[in-house]
């Protein structure tokens, strides 16, 4: 097997030191080729100038974090939802970014009715998708742990997300995050159809015991999952953009970035 | 839609405050007429007497709580692992439980091959399967949910539970918890798929936020379940057989199970 491609330093994993300009210098010092934001600090630095600060230190976007949350109360909400994420699918283009990622939204609170709020998630997908395709900008639908499914994402498995994929057509695609789907005993027959749909890949390490259902999330090669045998499926699906490394972690974001991004670096190559 | 059936209490929901004697005399002054047994608290009053006083108290056994836990380093763990299951078995048989709820184990230790110790599983299974059938208790296989696969269960999703049913066949049935299927897509297709395999229905509620993987589960109504739908679901594909209320919670083993019980048998009524 060929090594694990590039690293795209998601910026959730130094959420708590580091603002957009921070990683960008950061990776630029630590030779970490890719970035991929989350929209919090690239509005706070301000799309355009972030463009151009990514784009002059040569680093390659991987993709934007992140567009969805459509379930809602009301049908206000649910509006309100894809304008949002409109401009979502504007910011991931103007940054140069291949796929905005979907975390497609829980349950509208007091709401127990999940075939509805799974309705609402493609009706949402497929609300923003014209804009999508014209910005060339990938609708990279993520499966999230099901542990998940009440308060952030109805999607809860690869075969669903590719479901969507299937029924909406061109322009929508999978986010596969190791965390999220390393558990699924359908994996390896999803990968298998999955095949040209994969527009990033997520690493981290499932820790036990796991301490939070969101925020305790290992570095990779720190848990359980067999992210080596996760990427061989990818790859076998056609996936060749290396890996985007988002670690989610208390722990982890109280050090200083300047110490995790070598670990994120060596564990890369060690352990994905 | 007719009502739940009858109410049975698992013991974990009780836990911190009873052991089995207490159950049995609690669900007799509580009108509550089944009892499902962790082996824990069985072991500790003796199954003879804990089977006499059962049958004294006119309760309805409606499982025994737990086998499985079969993955294991090496091949003397795996066969302690099966010898272990077959005294649960006969313990089942004397209690008149009429099935053997299977919580199948996570990982090995350090181990990262979840193909392996699912393939462990299935093994464990084939080889106590032949004393299930004598003593007529059937192997209720439960699915749990995604957040407990290194742990606790490599089985994750009901479709996992029913191909195990299918290639084992006869003896073999599934123990269905609403906490543990609510979030799977593909729940109401492999509930059709379950017709005559359910072997024991259990109800609790996921709250949100769940604060532990393990034991922050709520009493039936205080989640974002839709365990009426659930129920119909398992009443289409044959269950008839009420339901057992399986909480474990560290806020409910803080409180006087006599407090607790008209609770679950309300919510039982209300919210199931």
């Amino acid at each position: 097997m060929s090594g694990p491609g590039p690293l795209s330093l998601n910026t959730v994993t130094v959420k708590e030191r580091w603002g957009l300009a921070d990683c960008i210098e950061g990776c630029a010092r630590h030779g970490i080729p890719g970035l991929a934001p989350w929209r919090d600090v690239l509005q706070a630095m301000g799309t355009a100038a972030a463009a151009r600060q990514i784009r002059d230190a040569g680093l390659r976007v991987t993709g934007l974090c992140r567009g969805g949350m459509f379930p809602a109360t009301d049908a206000a909400g649910r509006a309100a939802a894809i304008e949002d994420n409109r401009r979502a699918i504007a910011e991931a283009q103007e940054i140069g970014a291949p796929c905005l990622v979907m975390v497609c939204g829980g349950l509208p609170p007091g709401s127990k009715d999940l075939p509805a709020a799974r309705r609402m998630v493609e009706d949402g997908l497929a609300a923003i998708l014209p804009e999508a395709r014209a910005a060339g900008v990938t609708l990279a639908v993520e499966p999230l742990h099901p542990m998940t499914c009440a308060d952030r994402s109805v999607v809860s498995t690869l075969g669903q997300a590719l479901d969507l994929c299937e029924a909406l057509g061109d322009g929508v695609g999978v986010a596969l995050d190791v965390y999220h789907v390393w558990w699924d005993p359908a994996l390896a027959s999803q990968m298998r159809r999955a095949k040209g749909r994969i527009a990033a890949f997520h690493t981290c390490d499932w820790l036990v015991p796991t301490t939070d259902t969101v925020f305790d999330r290992g570095l990779p090669g720190d848990g359980v999952i067999d992210i080596p045998a996760i990427r061989a499926m990818a790859e076998e699906a056609g996936w060749a953009g290396g890996a985007e490394v988002e670690i989610l972690s208390r722990r982890w974001w109280s050090r200083d970035p300047d110490d995790v991004l070598p670990l994120l670096k060596a564990r890369h190559l060690a352990a994905c």
